[in-house]
C-alpha cells in the first residue's frame, strides 16, 4: 500500500489532476477575432443552422461527462459529490493519458433518479458521450436505461459494463491457464450491485450458464423474499438448483470466485473448498475480498485483484478509454452488447500466452486502447 | 471583417478551442495507484471528512463553469445551447490564456429559471465559481440573484457585471480625453438588457446621475406602460425629466452614447445632434450600432466598439479573467460591488495617458489580468 501522506501531498502539489488546455493560438487581435468576437459569431450561426456541426467546430465530439452522485465511490460507499471529485478527476486523467479523450467530472448533489436523468439531459449539448460512475444500485440501472433511451449520445455506466468487459476478458484467459472449458465453469459472483449484475448478465449471454450470485443476505435464488426487480432478473438466469445459504456454501466446488463486493469476505477455508485450481478475482477496491497471498496459500491457481500495486490487476482502464475512443471515431450513438463482447475478446486475445503469473494486460499498456477501439469500430461497421 | 471560411476552417482544424490537460504523471503502476485506485480512496475519505479540502486536492478551486442557455448569444439572440458552445469555448480559451483559470462550457437546454437555478446548484460541487453567460434578460437577473443567495461559491454574470466594469473603465478615460467632468456627463445607454441594466446601475452608483436609457420601444421613463420590474428600477434612477420618445431624442445634446443593443441603430445625424466632442461606445456585437468611420465623420471625438478588429475595443476580456483570478486567489465567496468598481478604476488607471487614438488597454495585454486581480484582492482584504 502506498503511503497515505504521499498520496495527499501529490494531490495537493498540483491541486488535482486535470486542467484545461488551449487548442487554438491567441497571439494577436486577429487570433482573438477568430476564436472569439466577432468571428465566432459565424461558427455559432453555422451550428444554429446545422446542430450536428458542433461535432466539427467544437470539442463536443471528443468530450465525455463523467457523471456521479458520489453514492458508491470505489468501495467507500456514499461519500458525496465533493469526495467523489478526486476519483472522477483520476478517471479523466486516464481518459486523457490513455485515449486522448477529454473528460470532465460532473459530480452532482442529488440522488433522485428523475433529477439525475433530467440534469444529464439538460447538459447533453456539451458532450459527445456520458460515462456514469459510482452511482449506487439499483438506482444506476434505472438511470442508465432511461438515459440510453432519452439521449442522442452514447451512455456507458462503467461500473456495470466496463467491469463486465474486463472480467469477461480476464476469465477467458484464466480458463486457458487452468485448462478448463470456459463455458462449463461454475462461477460464483459475489455482489449484486452495478458491477455484479452487469458481469453476471454478460457472462451468461456469453454462454457461461452455471452462475450463482450472492449479495449481503447470501445466495440469490428465485423466490427469495424481498428481491428487487433487478435481482429477480438475476435469479431467473442463475442458480438453477435454487441452492440457499451464504457465500461459503456457494463457493463449495466452484471453479471461479468473482468478488465485486466488500473487503475480506472470503477466507482461506472457502478457497480450499472450491474445485481444483480455483480462479480468484478479488476485485473489491481498495481492499480485496481476500488478499492475494492468502488466496495463494489456500491453493488458488489464478489470482487477480483490482489494485494497481498487486500483480494481475483486472482494471476497467482496459475498457472505457478504448470504448469511447472507438465510439467517438465512428460517431456511434449507442454502445451495444456486441461491442462490449468484442471489446472483451479483443483484450483477452491481446495476451498471447496467458500464464498464472500474467494472464491480463498491464493496466498502463497504451496499446490496449487501440485494441479495444478497433474492436468497437469493426463491430459498428458490421451492423 | 475576417473571412468566414477561414474562421470555420480554424475551428474545424482543431475541433474546437479547448481540451483537457493532465496535471499528474502516469508513467507506471505507482503513479496509477496514487492518481487512481487504490490511493485515491485516501483523498476521497479526506474530502468526505473535510469537504473544503476539495479546494486543495482537486481542481475545484481553479475551475469556472460557464453556464449559458444560449438565449442571448453575442448579438445573435436565441440560437440554442449547441450554437452557444463555440462562444463559451472561446471564453474558456481566454480564461486559460489570460488568467490560467480553467473553465468549461455548460450549455444547457432549458430556459426555465427554476430549472437553471436547480441545475447550477446540483453541479456546484465541481466548481470554484460560476460565470453566467448569454442568458437573456430579464430571466438572467432572477437567475443571478437566486444563485448568489443559494450557492456557496462566487457567481458572476459577465454580460451584466463584466460589461459594466469595462464600460465604466472606458468612460473614466474617455472623459479625460474630452476633458469633461465624468460625473456631469449626460449619458444615453441604448439597450436595457443584461448589460445595459447593469452598466446603468454601475454608472449611477459611481456618481453619474444624468442617464437616459432606451430600449426597443424608445426612452424608458417612470410610468411608461408595460415596464417589467427591472426596467421600473431603471426608470427610478434615470431620466429625471421624464422625457419621452425615441433614441434620436435622447441623444440630442448628450455627451455619451453607450450602445449595448443592436446593429445600425445610430445614424450620423444623431451623432451630429449630440453635445460637443461626443463619446461613442458602439458595443453591439458583431455589428456595432454605428460603424466607427461613420461616427468619426459625424464628429465623434472618442469612439470604441466591442470588436477585436477595430481600434479601442471595449472588451469584457479585461474583466472576468482577473475578477476570477483575484477571487480564487483569496477564496472570496462573493463578488461585491466594491470589487467591481475597484476593477474598473484599476483598468482605467492602467492607461497612463489616454488619447482618442488609445484610451483603453489592448485586449490581449496580459498584464491587465493581474491589475484587476490585485484590485479584487485589495478590496477583499479591506472589508
Amino acid at each position: 500500500m502506498i503511503n497515505r501522506s504521499k498520496i495527499l501531498a501529490s494531490h495537493k502539489k498540483t491541486r488535482g489532476k486535470i486542467a484545461i488546455k488551449s487548442k487554438m493560438p491567441l497571439r494577436n487581435r486577429q487570433d482573438l477575432s477568430i476564436a472569439y468576437t466577432p468571428g465566432v459569431a459565424e461558427v455559432a450561426k453555422e451550428i444554429a443552422k446545422y446542430p450536428a456541426k458542433a461535432y466539427s467546430y467544437t470539442n463536443k465530439g471528443n468530450l465525455v461527462a463523467i457523471v456521479s452522485d458520489g453514492t458508491a465511490v470505489l468501495g467507500l460507499g456514499d461519500v458525496g459529490p465533493e469526495a467523489a471529485l478526486p476519483v472522477m478527476e483520476g478517471k479523466a486523467l486516464l481518459f486523457k493519458e490513455l485515449a486522448d479523450v477529454d473528460a470532465v467530472p460532473i459530480c452532482i448533489n442529488t440522488k433522485d433518479v428523475n433529477e439525475i436523468v433530467k440534469l444529464v439531459k439538460q447538459i447533453e449539448p456539451n458532450f459527445g458521450g456520458i460515462n456514469l460512475e459510482d452511482i449506487s444500485a439499483p438506482r444506476c440501472f434505472a438511470i442508465e436505461a432511461r438515459l440510453k433511451k432519452e439521449l442522442k449520445i452514447p451512455v456507458f455506466h462503467d461500473d456495470q459494463h466496463g467491469t463486465a468487459i474486463v472480467v469477461l476478458a480476464g476469465l477467458i484467459n484464466a480458463a486457458k491457464v487452468v485448462k478448463k472449458n470456459l463455458k462449463k465453469l461454475k462461477v460464483v459472483v459475489c455482489g449484486a450491485g452495478a458491477s455484479g449484475t452487469a458481469t453476471t448478465k454478460m457472462l451468461y449471454s456469453y454462454g457461461i450458464k452455471n452462475i450463482v450470485v450472492t449479495d449481503s443476505k447470501g445466495i440469490i435464488y428465485l423466490g427469495r423474499k424481498g428481491l428487487n426487480k433487478y435481482k429477480k432478473e438475476l435469479a431467473k438466469i442463475t442458480n438453477k438448483k435454487r441452492i440457499k445459504g451464504k457465500l461459503a456454501k456457494a463457493l463449495k466446488d466452484a471453479d471461479v470466485f468473482i468478488g465485486l463486493s466488500n473487503p475480506k469476505l472470503v477466507t482461506k477455508a472457502m478457497v480450499k473448498s472450491m474445485a481444483k485450481d480455483p480462479i480468484i478475482f478479488a476485485l473489491a477496491n481498495p481492499v480485496p475480498e481476500i488478499m492475494p497471498q492468502d488466496a495463494k496459500q489456500a491453493g488458488a491457481k489464478v489470482i487477480a485483484t483490482g489494485r494497481s500495486d498487486f500483480p494481475n490487476q483486472i482494471n476497467n482502464v482496459w475498457g472505457y478509454p478504448g470504448v469511447f475512443k472507438g465510439v467517438f471515431t465512428v460517431g456511434a450513438k449507442q454502445i451495444t452488447d456486441k461491442m462490449k463482447i468484442a471489446a472483451a475478446e479483443a483484450v483477452a486475445a491481446y495476451v498471447k500466452k496467458p500464464t498464472n503469473k500474467c494472464f491480463v494486460p498491464d493496466s498502463l499498456d497504451k496499446k490496449i486502447v487501440n485494441v479495444v477501439a478497433q474492436a468497437i469500430i469493426k463491430t459498428y461497421k458490421k451492423k
